[in-house]
């Protein structure tokens, strides 16, 4: 087995664990949401359009170049796989992309009509990028929901460097990004608990 | 083993699973709940009355005819086989059906005095059949319960061709299908998420 | 292996398997909650004071006499062993009794003043003894907590033969049986069910 | 293998254990909590900075001594170290201590601006340290988070000996301990109980 095949293994290993992990959450219900990991020779392992993720099999995972076209003609892979490759040319660092649809993300965003949630005063929040204290306030950017992805991406293009916790699709879900696929799932826990408590502080009228 | 009995014991094993699936979700309390699938020579095997969803054994699961009757005179069919039957018999390509009661159904179709729920701007309405966009509104059909199945079946007639997201009987459950088993809960699970996060948008007066 | 041998062991099975679901469902926090079996001679196979009802061992099965006496005389069972043995006594069908402390009983039942809650138009209330419609109203009556179980068994005393879905202990629990485990389970989880969506219900205002 | 290295073993399945546990319940997201236990000889295993507490290994458990300060040079134990140490110098009888981030936790501390919770009338209050009767009402002090722990552990000094239940830090979560693991489990799961049926009152408006 070559290197390369080896690295591709393992990030299929590394989406599938992803994939019961957000099932158990219930952040992927239905065929939502979507799973990455960058090789590096730039290739990105995703998973393919309409699978259910919390039952996600090897031959559910494809490669896409860095434009997101496949490398096997066959293969259709999510129609959202232009926004992870959009994170993976706008931030270097980035070796893992998951988007889920939670409850809280979808109520929350399709509340809030400023452009953005912001956390403060949590603790968790030092799970992001660069964040060292609960006194900081972190936006969480909300952009409107779009079949059209490519304008979606232009639309969040300008926030790229400063969405530490990644931001949300209204009325969709969730983008959440880290340099491998532990970092990612810690911040999508992370934001998702944290939007769960402004779930609840809402409702007493907070 | 012939062809037929194979096809009967997949069919057994998706209803085993399907129904650990909805336990662990919450969505078969009891002995709630119902779960079948069609097979090719016409008979529907269908759960068994009284048995728990969760936990399932492979005698729990009968064959009935087109109308609901009990290839084996002594099984006793669920008393909302005829449900069942009646989504077979409207929709050709069905090819299995859910029936579950989650707190969320249950709750918002005692509340809401209409005679439908409306999704709409939500990416996962995408799940039904013909839905390509958020933008579109889906009617979610609310029925009056009756223990006269006969009478509720004819109440439900008329909004075949119109309900891509399955229904819902009030104070009870909702009832969904697709052409197999994987597409049945996809869309089970996209309908329960939805209904989840209608439900939190009232606690916010929304 | 003697018969009555047999039939404790398969109790402790029963117990054990009953600890799990609750625990599962989060209705034995800490070590709350307790679970018996009558045994055909007359024993009652219970839960020993103490222990975590998601982890028990074998050996916190003790059995006691109809009077709550432990025949072993170093075992400690439950203080709340009397009111098992109360409803062993007041109903000879009882096989099984579950105590478990959920979320939505204890605060509905601290909530309510009146000495009941009404359970109705639900479809889910048929699985309670007796029941075969979801238009009747079944009361479930609320008792003040009290650490003097004797005299709070005799609080409840006049009740048995009008509470098919059990009774609650105000910011304590549920009591409910069943003529075995299976029923006595799908009974709570009736109930559980049924209470969760109260407390959804009353969030809405209603 | 010596007496010694028994222990510390023991101690680290303990650890894993309750990670796990706290895991399945969701009170350690991302790579918040941390898990602590004393052995005999006065050092304390515990959890590595960093790591998820679900998803454990042995060598994510390390010692420090009982000023924090790690036996291998090379370990960076957690930040929150030292109200570890603290609790084991204050309690003499405390084996284990836990520390996790719940919802309800965050979303109450944050919302009750005096200094304590109290917790009255609840049954699974008798879970903590000599309370035997749920008359009582016991208190459940808030103190404000801060970054410099020593500073946040001198505020926590005074209320030792009156804090059965444990702490909340506000924002971040609970401080709970006991004799041994599974007495600290429990009272971990009995304030969580607690604490959620407080946040369900306060959404009644209660």
């Amino acid at each position: 087995m070559s290197e390369t095949m080896t690295e591709f293994a393992r990030a299929v290993q590394d989406i599938l664990a992803a994939g019961q992990r957000m099932d158990a959450r219930g952040w992927v219900p239905a065929t939502a949401g979507n799973i990455s990991r960058r090789l590096s020779d730039g290739r990105i392992a995703i998973t393919r359009s309409g699978c259910h993720k919390g039952f996600l099999q090897g031959a559910d995972v494809i490669t896409v170049d860095e434009a997101g076209k496949p490398h096997n003609a066959g293969d259709k892979p999510s129609a959202e796989t232009l926004l992870h490759c959009q994170i993976y040319q706008q931030d270097p660092t980035a070796g893992a992309v998951l988007h889920g649809h939670s409850v809280a993300a979808t109520v929350l965003s399709m509340t809030e009509k400023s452009p953005a949630l912001h956390l403060a005063d949590y603790e968790v929040q030092k799970v992001f990028e660069g964040q060292s204290t609960h006194e900081a306030s972190v936006p969480v950017p909300l952009f409107d929901n779009d079949q059209d992805i490519a304008r979606l991406a232009r639309e969040v293009e300008p926030s790229f460097g400063s969405m530490p916790a990644g931001y949300i699709i209204r009325g969709h879900g969730v983008y959440v990004w880290g340099k491998d696929m532990p970092t990612a799932l810690a911040r999508l826990e992370g934001l998702e608990f944290l939007l769960a408590c402004m779930l609840e502080r809402r409702k007493l009228g907070l």
